[in-house]
């Protein structure tokens, strides 16, 4: 049976490429907002959807984060990290020497600067909704235009590339979250996701909290901290670590967590992401 | 003598309203990017600089912390909190019901989606590269057209105000850093922004960091693991907490972190900002 995955469109998106990587057989269905993604793998209707969850051009992460705390029916099933790659591409037959124009969404622009002020300093930049409307504002343009968007773009516009790779910072990628009803079971390379509060913010609070990962060897990935739309100055931790939460040693340090914090919301334990080769 | 205060521009952003709120009476000199700013102050061009730090719509904060760790000469001497509060606001004479178009950032366009939902149905969404450029987008359409925009926005173009505070969540801020070559003396109501990685990330290395601070009841305001640009999966982590650097217990605190730590580096004291009423 063919999975229908859900996902953040339109298509051409990055969300779209990290569909492909997590299961090149899937029919992809795309969604207009996050929210909708969510209330799709909610109410049965998606098995499983993919949303940005950090570092994404296409949505903030805050959108999904709130999903998977508001809606405590759903969890991160897996992970799927791409790198953004910019390419620069125009209708066919756009000399690049000739153009005027260069749309995209303002951060990918942003993110691309260095590159466009060495090598199209007389062409103004133009802000498009996403990167991938950028092609065909590209195209409606009446001066010759060119457009910043994923590769995928190119696949699915007849475009002339005229570069790629051209984002100035080498290093930036996506990561994208698997939505669905239940998480993943135990694979033996597992990551935690998790959000937890505190009832008052005491000094050490957080001290506290980390001493049951820290204690039991269990490697932390990520941490960050967000106010609560409730009170200034009160937050939400989240927190990604390494091994699953049905198995020891992580098992015990969530057991121990409960304790210290007035709210822990376990997201989901799910297979690290390795680059397929 | 009037301060000169740089800022990352243009006139009429939220980080012009964050200078004013800082030092109404200072010279307001916009730059066009946040490293452009960071040079002026790093050469001496200007004593203090203003960029968005967190949560901005204007820029990312990235390039703010990039900056901050690559230039070890400039510090935090300040912050200012500024509420996004997003106007709409069209051309002297627009009759709100016949708009057809809304221009503005595609961030702010998301952060009002479902009053623009519930208001707008039939206007189309328009990106903008700013939300200060929206204003003259929406001035040049040939149809009727508004803007998402700052008040500030409001004040420097001759517009109606068709709506105010529009934002679809109320408690969205921006956090903005005040650079300098040195940091601000103790007044007893400071904070500490940090840096730190650790050589190898061993399980736990956070956690013994933590502690120096936990331990001595020195409370966090903020924390955020962020990778490194060298290497996938080593971290950057960046702490906010209570106190001065000069200061018993902060002091003694960063003294014993920079044991555990491969690179610790203190980005200022400065007075914790509380809105003036």
């Amino acid at each position: 049976m063919v999975l229908t995955l859900g996902f953040l469109g339109p298509s051409g998106t990055y969300t779209e490429e990290a569909c492909i990587l997590y299961d090149p057989t899937a029919e992809l269905r795309p969604y207009p907002t996050i929210t909708a993604v969510g209330e799709a793998v909610a109410s049965g209707d998606l098995v499983e959807g993919v949303v940005p969850i950090e570092n994404s051009l296409e949505g903030s992460v805050t959108f999904t984060l709130d999903l998977l705390i508001s809606q405590p029916n759903l969890f991160i099933k897996g992970e799927v990290v791409v790198p953004i790659v910019h390419y620069l591409m125009a209708k066919p037959g756009t000399v690049a020497s000739e153009v005027k124009v260069i749309y995209s969404h303002p951060q990918a622009l942003a993110q691309c600067r260095q590159y466009l002020e060495k090598n199209y300093p007389q062409a103004d930049q133009m802000a498009s909704l996403s990167t991938v409307l950028a092609v065909s504002d590209s195209f409606a343009s009446p001066v010759p235009a060119a457009a910043i968007a994923p590769r995928r773009a190119s696949e699915l516009n007849e475009v002339d590339v005229i570069d790629i790779s051209i984002q100035d910072v080498e290093s930036n990628v996506t990561r994208f979250a698997v939505l669905s009803l239940a998480d993943h079971a135990p694979t033996g390379h597992d990551k935690t996701s998790m959000a937890f509060t505190f009832e008052v913010d005491t000094p050490g609070s957080l001290y506290r909290a980390l001493r049951e990962f820290g204690t039991r060897d269990i490697n932390l990935y990520k941490i960050e901290s967000r106010p609560t739309k409730q009170y200034l100055g009160q937050y939400i931790f989240l927190m990604d670590c390494a091994g699953h939460r049905e198995e020891s040693p992580m098992k015990d340090a969530l057991a121990a967590l409960s304790q210290p914090t007035s709210m822990l919301r376990v997201l989901g334990s799910y297979p690290r992401w390795y680059p397929k080769s």
